[in-house]
């Protein structure tokens, strides 16, 4: 991926595909956006897209074909198991126009892992890998995801995903984090908003969200403050703290972090 | 959309854009998904993609245009409330090419709901729509999502996206919804992989798929098996079961549904 970015050049961003049936049927709630959304930030690539795909070849090969180009990293989840529904490492091959078939190091790995009665074709299934692919270790469960060039191959369950993912990110070439504080209060969006867009353009290199809530029947919002710079957040913060004053309110407990701020049950 | 496709005619499908910087930096699990997934295709619709995406205007008109031509029905969630981050709406008339302002119609169910003084212009923003949109009425909250054409525009809140999509709901004309029966065991994937490839081969019209779980240290999967046809499905079944039993296990508790079988917090 080259140099690291300067502060200032565009982002680094990744796409992430989920591929899986079971996440557009509805049977599965995805863990993966989420975990991937915040970890990638902390190593200075944004999570720019992400797609739900089913489990269809055609499909996962246009998908990744046309993601890989238009985006700094690609990950993908789902799909790489032992059962015939499990296609993504092949698919991966055909997207890059890639032989397939069993990778020496990744039979090593589960050979070491499964005695020999436990050694299934469906499992030594999971050692096919596209021609050339670079291996990521599996501390877990031992069959490993892989990389080809830009794409990232990881298995769908959560725990598993991560593991994965922890090992592989400090190889990650990103830019600088985005630092994200957020800021709630007891006023609400429709009294917030008119103020609140012209603060917005007034510091237009930080990314301000609102999010509405709803407690006890009470209406407040949480104001998001989004930019790798910190005194330009801290500007933009000192201004949305004097504008919720302005309006009556009170700015009530503030949480800073470089991984997108607190997770939030609701949207 | 027209009539009602008979069965065994192409499934009717839908994408779902999820609209918000907030989901991609993870600080916020969408919860969107999932329940459309299950309840579109208790309506004959399969939802057969879905896309995160930021609040960047380029990037929602350019998804919208694609996906509208390419599924029966489009979903969009979020982006339609009081503040400066809410584009959705403008960038819906901006995809269709329609002019944008103030729906009379939309006026006045804000301002049925709004005493006068709490009528501030960020919350008559959200009477906003593209010329000639048809308003989706909001039973909770009063300010209507809308649709233009194949296009259905809907908020991230889930609680007020629900209640929208139920009232509109009865309008979709969907194919044959799709039957979903589970069949879960202690057999571990590594085990059923061979066999379950020939049983998806022998029953080609049923989608099977096989879904790993560990509980207490031990291995199982779930087999989903779908079709909208009941003679398949219990054909199919049928098979299953013996597969299991073939293979030194016992199928567990079972479970059918309409809708796309019983949630699982993991992938």
């Amino acid at each position: 991926m080259g140099e690291t970015p300067a502060a200032g050049a565009a982002p680094v961003t990744a796409c992430l595909i989920i591929i899986g049936n079971e996440i557009l049927s509805g049977r599965t709630q995805d863990a993966n956006l989420a975990f991937l959304g915040e970890r990638l930030n902390s190593h200075g690539v944004r999570l720019a897209e992400a797609r739900v795909i089913p489990d269809h070849a055609e499909t996962i090969v246009a998908t990744v074909n046309e993601v890989r180009r238009r985006f700094g990293y690609v990950f993908t989840t789902g799909g790489i198991g032992p059962t015939h529904d499990d296609i993504t490492a092949e698919c991966i091959a055909r997207a890059f126009g890639l032989g397939f078939g069993a990778n020496p190091e990744a039979v090593a790995l589960l050979q070491q892992h499964y005695a020999p009665e436990d050694r299934t074709p469906a499992r030594m299934r999971m050692a096919n890998t596209p021609e050339g692919a670079e291996l990521l270790e599996n501390p877990v469960s031992k069959a490993p995801g892989f990389r080809v060039e830009n794409v990232y191959v990881l298995p769908g369950v959560p725990r598993i995903m991560q593991a994965i993912f922890e090992l592989l990110a400090p190889t990650l070439v990103g830019g600088v984090p985005v630092l994200s504080l957020t800021i709630s209060s007891w006023v609400p969006e429709g009294v917030l908003g008119v103020p609140l867009a012209e603060l917005q353009l007034a510091h237009p290199d930080v990314e301000i969200g609102s999010y509405p809530y709803m407690r006890q029947g009470r209406a407040g919002a949480s104001l998001v403050l989004r930019t790798p710079d910190r005194e330009l957040l801290e500007a933009a913060a000192k201004d949305v703290r004097a504008m919720i004053r302005s309006l009556g309110g009170e700015p009530l407990a503030e949480s800073e972090t470089e991984v997108g701020g607190a997770r939030n049950a609701t949207q």
